[in-house]
């Protein structure tokens, strides 16, 4: 099943896709549904964030490659993680597909792409083993991590530099039915490829991030886990198109527009390549 | 006025608080209201965090008698901060008034008390000034930022150290019409106080807070900025009651339960007196 959230006419739902066609539900996928019987087309809907999770998890170092391209590009010793590396993004920072990032305007203009697998909760998980995690997960979709690379070094929590508005798109829908551990993610700015990585390069999975997080905490329905980005990323500046795409999923698209006063197009990409 | 959120004869609704009765609404302080006519005594509800917010936000550090009993207890020197430290909390974590804080098993059993004044955001708030971001504000509430100390060292983003499950208490209501920057904070334990401070020491009050989040962050109604705590904090443990005041608003009370398997009570108040 392929779920989607939408707006049109006003209202928003929850919808099944099917092909170029959205079944609107009554209800949702977390709290129980009914088919309502009420069927769009997908290109007369908007696509919104396909949930609004209550709480926001998301992986902080958890492929090698994007670990040495960091230590490289700032000249520091970063040590792989030994357990799973659990933070938090905010609910405020969301996005949905097609919509624009937006490049603040107290911007240096280092601001990265990171494309990222997302697990959707679907039920409630507390002390839940790894052979068992998967069990809990409702489907998958796909996220953009956008991060401000100037204030990731200035801001302990990381605030703004992943949290600005609009920072966080996330979508198009959520896949059920997938095996994350073997999933093949592909980044592309402007129609070229930038990055290209596999789940299977995870230090950390998707169970065992869940199952980590469940000793402690009770994972509730809608919540999402980002699971981290491979590889180099680099700089996006406004009139870029940002497309994540999963296998299995789909792919998430993004415009890139500046706020006025932000850093202009052509200071972009000079540094930080390696 | 005051609000609540209850739970009665299966439902969950907001109420205005009038001394010890409760008239329940259709609706909510954010989104708009009717009152219902209905009208019960706040001895035969069950109060719920007065809401659930979108994004959790807190002051890291924001008052210096804190800073210096952590760097005598650490040993280390901790910078006052020369500008707002934001943060986020899950909202998995919340509890409510009266419900049980539970030390989890895997504690060390260094859990402390925060005692913290809570601003609840009303409307959106995006480039407030610090002269207008307390029209932004519903009101006040109280909350105990529960932190387990030996986490909090392991973990780079505190997320067990601070969001275990039940470790964030939040109520009993909300108080509009306060003014933040002089209210008198006490918090008991077992009915001896162990700390009091007023929000006049904060080192950036509410409005700054707002201001500087809101350069970056669209605040959403609901959304929660808890303020920081002063003074040294103590271990609590199963058996004890944590009574946090603030002048205006009222009293948090909440006990302490253990996991099976926690530490027991007769391990804790041994170190970090000073």
């Amino acid at each position: 099943m392929r779920w989607c959230r939408y707006h049109h006419d006003g209202t928003v739902a929850f919808g099944l896709l099917d092909g170029q066609n959205v079944d609107e539900v009554d209800g949702s996928p977390f709290d129980g549904y009914i088919v309502t019987g009420v069927r769009r087309r997908l290109a007369d809907i908007r696509l919104l964030t396909p949930c609004l999770p209550p709480t926001f998890y998301c992986a902080g170092l958890n492929y090698k490659a994007h670990i040495e391209w960091g230590e490289r590009r700032r000249n520091i010793r970063i040590p792989i993680p030994d357990r799973p590396d659990i933070g938090y993004r905010a609910q405020s920072a969301l996005t949905a597909p097609d919509s624009p990032i937006v490049i603040p305007a107290r911007s240096s203009g280092d601001v990265h792409y990171e494309g990222e697998l997302v697990a959707v909760i679907g039920r409630p998980a507390r002390r839940v083993t790894q052979d068992e995690a998967l069990d809990y997960v409702l489907g998958y979709t796909i996220g953009n991590d956008v991060s401000e690379r100037t204030w990731a070094a200035q801001d302990r929590t990381l605030w703004r530099a992943k949290n600005s508005d609009t920072f966080k798109p996330m979508g198009p829908w959520i896949q059920t039915g997938l095996d994350p551990t073997n999933l093949d993610v592909i980044v592309k700015v402007n129609d070229s490829i930038v990055s290209e990585f596999n789940t299977s390069a995870m230090i950390f999975g998707v169970a065992e991030y869940i199952s980590t997080i469940s000793e402690y905490i009770t994972l509730r329905p809608g919540d999402v886990v980002w699971t981290g980005t491979d590889n180099a990323t680099d700089r996006i500046a406004p009139g870029d198109v940002v497309e994540i795409s999963v296998a299995g999923i789909g792919t998430l698209r993004n415009p890139v527009v500046g706020e006025p006063g932000c850093p202009p197009t052509n200071d972009r990409r000079m540094t930080d390549h390696d």
